[in-house]
């Protein structure tokens, strides 16, 4: 079997450096490292972190002690103002790009703007971003027309860019003044592009990361438009022996989150049908 | 025949505000009075004017004494530094809703973005615009994509709000920071909704207003998108009796430009068919 993978695969930039501030902090804490949520969407990650030491609570409000580990997607406003005054030692791994959303949209809000977050509302990185505003935001996950003067806009950094651009076209005739940052990150649009350009090259494509991976699953739904013939896989124990029938070249791709390991297994498994 | 008109014709604010400042200026001064260009793109009423000594120009330049009207849409930058200069008297009828365009466009220059003018380049309106930003900005007439970190957009006031929406969209995916003002004049917006609302309800449309008027040749164009049978004419001298074989109800609109008494003789003409 002939494998292609995208070139910009594996951890992208923030997962990368959170993983590091993470690990460097289990081999040094002599206390309990928390992660406010999984550090990242991918179960298998996590479950290497744990061995270390490092555990994700879902209630920041029940640690007393040790260390709170800010993931890439961010913290709410509450939960940091509560680590803070608990003086909990805190390690921020908040993505540098993540934390632009939140910077600009407080800026949107400070200048008058109604601030419009365009994601998913269950997403912990809008979760974030709204907190940050006071919930003072709007979010949308689909095309609606708003009736105000002046709107500013930012979007989670995952988002794909085609559902961007509908839903801001449709915010462009109702209102004075529109301000939008484009906070889609440079690693989400490059490796959208080079998944779609690989999609035309192959007879099967995987998508391998976690199903609660939003990323993940965004590219998958991408993918899978241009190359129906496309699975979304966790690891290399999802596959089916039975897809690869008459086809002779697989492409791989995966999420922000999905580590290189586990790429590498599931190309070596795929090489051998 | 039955007529129905628009609730919103004849002159608009802009146009009767700068009709009246000319009219005083005429009454009152003892020498010259000129236009730059014709006050209006009407030229019916620009004759009415020329028989009370207002006179238009193309050249400002070979303007040595009088007084000088600004029209409503606006003069060039270049041409206020020779007025100011000469020591010319100004009669500054810009409409205010122009003159908001260009602030706009010069704040945003200002604060570094590459600037956007949506409409017609050729346009006086827009041209007065592109002056005061030093020619530093970039006329769009239709969709086009570009690649700048930081996009400022305004358009004419004229122009149709889809053509708007259509070009603004191209330009979301393509920059960091996208900042629009939809400077489309209110009344612009009305007349189009009541026009395109009319023509839903009559047999055949009559746009009435000058040739050279942008504003009514835009209207003729949507709302003949709407009504096919739809007829652009200047005064009543271009109506032609077989336009009205079994048609029972006519509607009337006109451009921001158009006097009330030309569409009155309109509507007089049409109702004896």
């Amino acid at each position: 079997m002939k494998v292609l993978k995208t070139k910009n695969i594996g951890f992208c930039f923030g997962v990368k450096r959170a993983v590091k501030m993470v690990l460097k902090e289990a081999a040094a804490a002599k206390d309990m490292v928390y992660t406010v949520g999984p550090i990242i969407h991918n179960p298998q990650m996590v479950n290497i972190l744990e061995e270390k030491g490092v555990v994700p609570v879902n209630d920041v409000f029940q640690i007393k002690s040790g260390t709170v580990v800010f993931r890439t997607h961010g913290i709410r406003k509450d939960e940091e103002e509560y680590i803070k005054k608990t003086g909990l030692k805190i390690i921020d791994a908040t993505c540098p790009f993540v934390k632009r959303v939140r910077q600009h949209a407080m800026y949107l809000k400070k200048m008058g703007y109604t601030v419009v977050i365009i994601g998913d509302k269950n997403h912990p990185e809008v979760k974030s971003v709204l907190s940050y505003l006071d919930n003072d935001g709007i979010v949308l996950q689909g095309p609606a027309g708003l009736d105000k003067e002046k709107v500013g806009v930012v979007c989670q950094t995952t988002l794909d860019k085609d559902t961007f651009v509908n839903i801001v076209k449709e915010l462009i005739g109702g209102v004075e003044e529109l301000r939008i940052y484009n906070t889609i990150c440079e690693s989400t649009q490059v490796r959208q592009k080079e998944a779609i350009t690989l999609s035309g090259k192959v007879d099967m494509m995987l998508v391998v990361g976690g199903k609660s991976s939003s990323n993940t699953t965004k590219r998958y739904k991408v993918v899978h438009k241009v190359q129906p013939n496309t699975h979304h896989i966790e690891t290399e124990n999802n596959i089916k022996p039975d897809w690869f029938k008459e086809i002779h070249t697989v492409g791989i791709t995966g999420g922000a989150s999905t580590p290189d390991l586990i790429i590498d297994v599931v190309e070596r498994r795929v090489k051998n049908f």
